[in-house]
This record gives structure tokens, sequence and C-alpha cells, in this order.
């Protein structure tokens, strides 16, 4: 029986990655393997909360193996995918190789400094539990530090955070470091004062979010100077150091600002994968190494191959590339498990052409406030924060992690306190 | 102001640490710092419930300054202290030094291999968080591996997990792995079979959880025979390697285990700084490290010095050192702060005694299963772990904590799901 089985392979238990293994749910026809480097799916959109200290590595992450137990026709491998063998079918793992008959890529994708590698020790991006739990150990341990210093220009460069991006990430994590200064260390240090410190958010564009209704964008920035970050547009971090990062305006004005804590959302590329892609199949990439689909979320020559999610490069229709999200990833996904068992079925000869039903975005700036577009539908403050809260509690993939974010989530409303505060791992 | 206020400086944030440091609440006369080289309280009860993935990191700990904050007569350090000058009243830290009027040490244990250093790489303790998320981490992967493994003698290698050591710790641990092993993983898995996994607990003693009644040692044995757990009893680890592990009876007898998981729970010794202290006092250290201190928790010349905790070898009135045991670091601390206090007041002129008062110890086996013993009377099964939940409970020092800690008991109690399954920082 097994022999006769359409072999799916998916790569990644990401949103796409999960999200199309789930869509084939119940189809006794297919043996489906999803392969993974880590044993957890990541609730990415939250990672932030992990890195100021709201929530637990544990809250935002489902194992894989757990969520799909029951869908007997998916077996679940932890392996590190080397490359591919499109001829032959086959994708090589790390720990072996696996054949398939239709292969869905969803390997995701990481920081990118813009071929400034060396800037990551210095200006940690956040893709990763442990990412999360680096900055989360950075930045309160900027404050433990201060409490120590004698110098004044020592505690103040201590107590001054830089984050460069000013896209949702970036506004998050500099609302989120503005509300720990402000109020949840409070009280508890007798030597400095953290709500003096000083958090800098760098946005190369001419307004944050870029990506939304400019009304929201306004208001983001609204509510963050209220909170006490400084917000400054158009302006680019172009050196970082162990001092500190040297901003440029595009005016060409440059200033460098001593800080011990600069965190990096400024830009995101392709997994590797693609460059591998690239080199067995011919298809071609973009600039950021993402991989130029067909309208199928095909590669080019090779219908059997799809990529979805942050790695693909998909035209929305009017020359430009979808954004890199959780619901582009999701909707790709879905479509390419429709096509593969619609070939099984011998429908679908075409070519039909994804379509990106855009649901919405949002982003939270802090506590009781956050923006949120649908549609025509424009929400900020707190009813855009209950959007916020409702939409994200619904797509975290385990019902127990829910009640806990939640709980957190309450909690910290009401008492400002994020209790995942731990320096662990300290040796970095 | 300040240089008229009694300085008492307190090392270790643990049980001892920070109830001495809460003892000394509301006491306007005097200035206390508290240095830990953490920035968090563990509740290392536990910790092996993060070593199995029921709870998180934050879950057990609770950031000393956020538990101390309101107490405006103390100071939060983090500091890690490299030794101490006694005649100048000077507690050096890596980061200056620290005067003092009264100094209480309260550092804790470390793992202890007897001297077989080498043996940790292959066989982690379970002392701090990176410990337990480390063991998590080795636990998880082993059920991955074996997955991908062909070879039937890897696989069964990689499903045996030998846990050294039948205290409270090992225990717990061995009881946690065989319910992941029978429970938690059913149906996880497509190639081979959790539920066959063998677990071996090595005990050196002639029964399990020594400081124990002897028919809760019986009973605790039971429950995890019950459970599928084999226990060697007069059995030592004599070698640990990477392959696995080399067990020899009180007889002689040898035999090696193969094993990918061999985590070790046999034994503690005294944090370091007990060194530290002999050097510069002149005091005298037990076998295994402790300072061996006064009838009042003071080491012999310098009244102004206490050593409480696992640190302090205490004796307990009939010779014997008093266990290593949150209570007893929780009585000390109280009584140290007491005697500080009575001095200042100009009373305490002699040599009082610290009387530990035995409030009892128990161990849990598993969900619903545990041994508890309270003066004469004696719990197992479910009301054992009712006792054991309660008690614990009680003592988590943060409320959001205990509200977390409980939904996911009541989680797992009714699911049997670990929902903390991470396995993180895998470079390791």
């Amino acid at each position: 029986m097994q022999g006769t089985r359409h072999r799916v392979v998916i790569v990644g238990a990401g949103f796409g990655g999960l999200y199309a293994a789930k869509a084939l749910r119940g189809r006794r026809d297919l043996e489906v393997t999803i392969v993974d480097r880590r044993n957890f799916h990541l609730f990415q959109p939250l990672l932030y909360q992990v890195a100021t200290g709201v929530l637990s590595p544990a809250n935002i992450a489902a194992p894989v193996r757990a969520v799909l137990k029951r869908q007997r026709n998916v077996r679940t491998l932890l392996g590190e995918v080397t490359g591919l063998d499109p001829e032959r079918r086959r994708l090589n793992l790390r720990e072996g190789a696996l054949e398939y008959d239709s292969l869905i890529l969803a390997p995701g994708s990481l920081t990118s400094y813009f071929g400034n590698d060396g800037w990551e020790q210095h200006a940690p991006g956040l893709k990763s539990v442990e990412d999360a739990t680096r900055i989360r150990a950075r930045i309160l341990s900027a404050f433990e530090q201060a409490e120590l210093e004698q110098v004044p220009e020592k505690i103040r460069r201590l107590l001054t955070f830089v984050v460069a991006g000013g896209g949702p990430t970036g506004v998050e994590l500099a609302g989120a470091i503005a509300e720990i200064a402000r109020h949840t260390l409070t009280h508890e240090f007798r030597t400095i004062t953290p709500a003096d410190s000083r958090i800098l958010l760098v946005q190369g564009g001419e307004r944050l979010l870029p990506g939304y209704p400019p009304e929201l964008s306004a208001n983001a920035q609204h509510s963050l100077e209220k909170l006490g970050v400084e917000i400054l547009l158009n302006h680019k971090a172009v050196d970082v150091s162990e001092q500190g990062v040297l901003v440029r305006s595009d005016a060409g004005a440059e200033q460098f600002v001593d800080s011990a804590n600069v965190l990096w959302a400024a830009g995101v590329r392709a997994n590797p994968l693609g460059a591998a892609l690239r080199e067995a199949t011919g298809c071609e990439l973009d600039r950021s190494g993402r991989v130029i689909v067909e309208p199928d979320c095909s590669i080019a020559g090779h219908p059997d191959i799809f990529v979805v999610g942050d790695m693909a490069h998909c035209d929305d229709g009017e020359g430009r590339p979808l954004p890199g999200v959780a619901q582009v990833a999701m909707q790709q996904a879905a479509f390419a498990a429709r096509r593969i068992t619609e070939r099984l079925a011998g429908r679908g000869q075409g070519m039909p052409r994804f379509r990106y039903r855009d649901r919405g975005s949002m982003a939270t700036i802090g506590r009781a406030s956050a923006v949120a577009a649908a549609g025509r539908m424009r929400m900020k403050g707190l009813v855009g924060w209950l959007a916020w809260l409702f939409i994200h509690l619904m797509y975290i993939v385990e019902y127990d992690n829910r009640v806990l974010v939640l709980f957190q989530w309450c909690w910290y409303y009401l008492t400002w306190n994020r209790s995942a505060r731990l320096i662990t791992n300290p040796e970095e």
C-alpha cells in the first residue's frame, strides 16, 4: 500500500508548512512528510513578547508532532535539508534522503544585515526563540550593569536602546522597551532611574509601518512618542559596532549613537535553500534571495515543486511581490496543497493563479494600544488592541497556550509586571 | 544617614538568601544588599518539571528585583563573588567591592561527579535553568533521532534512559521520563514506539529516597515499577562515556548500559565560595566542601559571617549534618537574620543554637502519585500528590506563577500533554 501512495514532502513547519500539512488532512492516498530543523512550530508574530519578558518561549511554540499526531497520513521528522535532486525527486537531509512526488518548500526567512554580517553580534535580530532570549538577556542586563556602574557616560550608553527598522517588529520592540523602562522597572532600582532610558527607533522610509495605511503609521508614531520613543524617519543605520551605531539621514548627515543595546529589525533575507534550489533547477531568485515562482506557486519547469511563504517571490498581480507575512504563507500553502490533490484527481491541467486575500494587518504599540487595518476598517488604541488580542489568540495553535497567553496578557495589563524576565545562557 | 546604617550583605538569592532578605523587612536601621550571579530566584524543587517539559523556566523563576522592590531597605545587585577580606569586612565582586557589617552567605550547591568532571558532558546534572533546558533537549532529541534511525541497536541505545541517583530528583526525573514515553508521546511517532523505552534508575543505597521513612521508599519504588522504571538498588555508576554508563553492584558485578541519555542526580558539592572562605578565615570544610558552622550558623572566630543553606554543614544535634533542602536554608536564614538584629539591639550575647524544625519531605512519582511525610503522617498516591501540589504552589514566590503552574498541572493531569517540549539551543 505504502508504495502506491503519492508522497508529499513539506519543508518547514512555520505557517506555510504546518498549514500545508493540515490542508492535506484526511487524504489517505497521500503519504505526507514534514521536515523542520526545529521540533516546534513558532508563532513568530509574538516573538517580540518573549524578547521583552511577557511570554515564555513555550507559550508561542507548539511541538509539531503534537499538533499533527492525530493526522495519520503525516510523518514528522526533525531534520536539516542540505539540497535536492529534482531529476530523481529526492530531498537530501543531513540525516539521509527523502523521495517525493510533490514538494512544498516553506523554510522561511532569516535576518539580513545587507552584507554586513559582522553587525549581528552587536545588533541581534529577532527570528528564533534563541534570538528572543538573547535580546531579553541583553535588555535586562543593560539595566543591571547600569545599576553597578559609576561613570555617567557609561550609564547613559547602557540605558540607550536603538531599534533599527520601523516595520511591525521594530515598532513592537520599541514600544515594549519603553514600557519596561517607564513602567515595569519602577521602584526596582536604587541607583539608576530606568525611566530616564533613551529609546530610539530608526526607520529608513518616511513613515513607520510602510505597508499600512498612512493614518495608522501616523497613529503608531504618535503613540510611540507618547511612550517616550524618539523616532528618526528617513534615517538608516550605516555602521554597527560594540560601542553603538552610526546613523545617517537621507540628506547625508551622520550621528553616532553610543548604545549597548542595538536591536536589528531592519531587514530579512530568504532562506539559503533558495540558492540550493536555483543550483538544482535553474529557477530565478530576486535581490533578497527569494525564489520567483509561477502564478501557481510552483517553480518554472518543475510543476511538482512549490515554494510558499517568505522564501517565495510571488507577484501580487501588479508587479510587486506579496509581503512576507503569515497570511500569505498560509493561503499559499492551502493553494499548493489543493493543486497537488487536484492534479492527482486528473484535474487542474492549466496554470491557475494564486490570489492573495488581504485580511488586514496589525501591530501593537503597547498595553491597550495597537493599530489594525482590515479592508476599509481602521482601528486604533484600545479597540485596535482588542482586535489584535483576539486575532492573535485565535491563531495560536494550541488551546492551553491560548489560555496561558491570555492570562499573562491580563496580568501584564493589570500590573505592568513582565514575569518572564530571565537572563539565561549568560555566557553569551 | 546611610553611613550610620548597619550594612548586611547577602550572597545568593535562593531559598536562603531571599528569605534572609525578607526576614529583614521593615528594618530602617539596616542597609541590605543581596547579590546573585543570576537575576532570578529559582524554585529548584520544580526544576525537574522544566527538564521534562511541563513547565517553562519563567514559571518557576521570579526576578529578585521584582520580589524585593517594595522592600526599600534592600538593594539588589547582579554580581559574581570572587572572594572576601574578613579583616576589612569587604566582599569582592568581579564588578567591584562591597563593604559589610554582617555577611550572610547562601550561595547553594553544584552537581558533584565525585572528581570525574569529564562525565558532565555525557551526564548532565540538574541545578540551573540551563541544565534543565539541556536535559529537556536531550530527552526529546533522543526520540527524534530514534525516529530517523534504521539500526535496531542504535534505536535501543537512543531509547535507553539512565538516571543516576535515587534521591528526590532522581525519582522525580525517572517517573517523568516514564510518563513521557508511555503517555505523552503516544501516537506521535510513526516508526518507533516510545513506550518501548527502557528507563533505569540506579541507586547506591539499599532503598530509594534514603532520607524518607522506609515505607515511603517502598511505595515510591512500587509506583515507579508500575510506570515501567527498572530500579537497580545497591548499584553505582562508576564510569560514564558518550556510549553509555558502566554500573557496578555493591557485590562487584559490572554491567555496561548502552545509553544516549544518562542523567546525573547522584551527588552535590558545596559552592566553591566555601574554599575561598576557608582561605580567608581558616574555617573548616567537610568532605563535600561545606563550611562547618557554629551552632548559630556563624563561622568560628567570625560572628559577623553566617553561612546558611546547602553550603553550610550544620550539626543536627546528633552529630549528623542537616540535609540540603529548602526548609533548612529558609529556617537558617531567618535565624541568622534574627541574630543580626538581636546583636544590634545589644541582646544575644551568648551562642544560641539553631534548631531545625523538620516540617516533612515529599517527592512526586508522577501524575497523581507522590509520597509525603510530615511528622508521623504518611501520605501516598493521590493524597500525597495533592499535599505535594498544595505545598509547592504555596511556596512559589509570585502569584501569577502560581496560577500558571496550577493551570499547566491541571492541563497535564487531563491530557498527559507536556506543552513546554522545546529543543532549544541545539548547537549544544
